[in-house]
């Protein structure tokens, strides 16, 4: 192509053998927030979204993957704290490593074929 | 990962050192129709878009790329015609290529990894 100062980017998701979508970036982002900030509260507040949509998602998100990914501690002093089990860590690791993974192939095959 | 019947899905698109987006998926799908059908009204049909929206993304995507894409001719029996000039034709084929082969990267490295 006759632009050779641009780049591709990518957006990847996982789904299932029957086209429904498991999770995403989206998803990853807010397991990622609970991992920072130690609470569905303090993480929603950081992604600037509602308590009951974040807290909508993670529980379709755990029907999904068949699994728990919150242990939620009720009370307290700061009212609530939420930590991820290690099968929700996992999950971030291995969708970072893999997206890492997919565009650093992609932006080999790009400088290849463009 | 625990559920072996999941598969990695991307999207790409193409942008410039600026990080803004040149095109994608849905500006190649308009070159494709109106390769297909002709002209921009019946490509705008097809895709259940508005002639006038339809006509605003092309021009806009003409500025972006710097070429034009379309070869337009008024009149005749069947009210105007559009024809893809060999640019707008070489772009949906680098477009599609590119993707088919990262989508077969990341079904490789997913296979790999997950």
């Amino acid at each position: 192509m006759e632009n050779p100062k641009c780049r591709v980017r990518i957006k990847i998701w996982i789904e299932t053998e029957d086209g429904d979508t498991l999770f995403g970036e989206g998803q990853i982002s807010v397991l990622e927030a609970i991992e920072k900030e130690g609470s569905i509260n303090a993480a929603a507040r950081s992604l600037k979204m509602g308590y009951r949509s974040m807290w909508g998602r993670l529980k379709k998100l755990e029907q999904r993957i068949g699994q728990p990914l919150l242990i939620r501690r009720k009370g307290g002093q700061t009212g609530g704290e939420s930590i991820l089990t290690p099968e929700a860590g996992a999950m971030i690791t291995s969708f970072r490593n893999l997206k890492r993974r997919i565009e650093d192939a992609s932006t080999k095959i790009f400088e290849e074929e463009w």
